[in-house]
């Protein structure tokens, strides 16, 4: 159980986009910065603009560029957009089956079950504390490890 | 990115064996009580009990029983002999690699990275919403919407 690499790579090319600013990015550039495969990250920021994060520009001098300020993309919108909106927890009602379902109640089955509900509350807690991040944030985190963290992106991706 | 049928398996197993008190149960019994694949349940029966929740006692009486009282087993404890302990967000440190990370300072990794700062922060939420939930509430609910329901599961599995 675990999310795929598709959000860590998300979160960064978001991250090195916000540095670029308006300018539109093609995805091989965008891979070459983290020695990416191009067509999975591709999958990747199509996923993001499915999403309304990021926005594909066609032509030679297109790519992908931010549909919106960092500041109102959360972890949360990140993570739905890759990853699905799925449950981490699904129940499938088996206390519904054989012969113990047998000997309950239908009434027992009304209420959701006590183990989708405990790992609901958990998820829960989960999902808010994504919501309560935006990339933004995380970009400000990482600036802060790294004196001209935008200029180096800019420069490496060949616009500094 | 979901947690196994396993989980589900693991609590509602816990949970017929808490009714069932001291009295070991054999696999195929508590496979017939929701009627699951006896292999699989099998195997997710043994990681209870590598995890010191179940015992298993040999024989042709024996079976497998709690080896703690529920009250004393989290809904974590449940999740990470399922699922193991791994995060679920793996970080690749793309962060250093390709050219943008060339670009970057060696002090620019000292500190762990932004990405995974914010989905650590998430997973200790529901980590901790996990670990504040034990197993006997879970069946405390369960039992709520069911009248008798210990002793439904106690006649399902031959024992009322």
């Amino acid at each position: 159980m675990r999310t795929s690499k598709g959000v860590e790579w998300a979160v960064h090319a978001l991250i090195n986009l916000a540095w670029l600013q308006e300018a539109p990015v093609a995805t091989a550039q965008l891979a070459a910065g983290h020695d990416l495969p191009p067509s999975y990250l591709n999958k990747v920021l199509q996923q993001l603009v499915r999403a309304g994060i990021l926005e594909s520009l066609p032509g030679a001098r297109g790519g992908f560029r931010l549909a919106r300020p960092l500041e109102t993309v959360s972890m949360l919108d990140v993570v739905v957009a890759i990853e699905g909106d799925e449950p981490l927890f699904r129940c499938a009602e088996i206390r519904q089956c054989g012969t113990i379902g047998e000997r309950f109640p239908d009434s027992s089955f009304t209420r959701p079950c006590s183990v989708k509900s405990a790992m609901g509350r958990a998820e829960a807690a989960w999902r808010k504390a994504l919501a309560e991040q935006s990339v933004a944030d995380v970009q400000a985190a990482f600036a802060a490890n790294t004196p001209n963290a935008g200029k180096r992106v800019r420069r490496a991706l060949g616009r500094g």
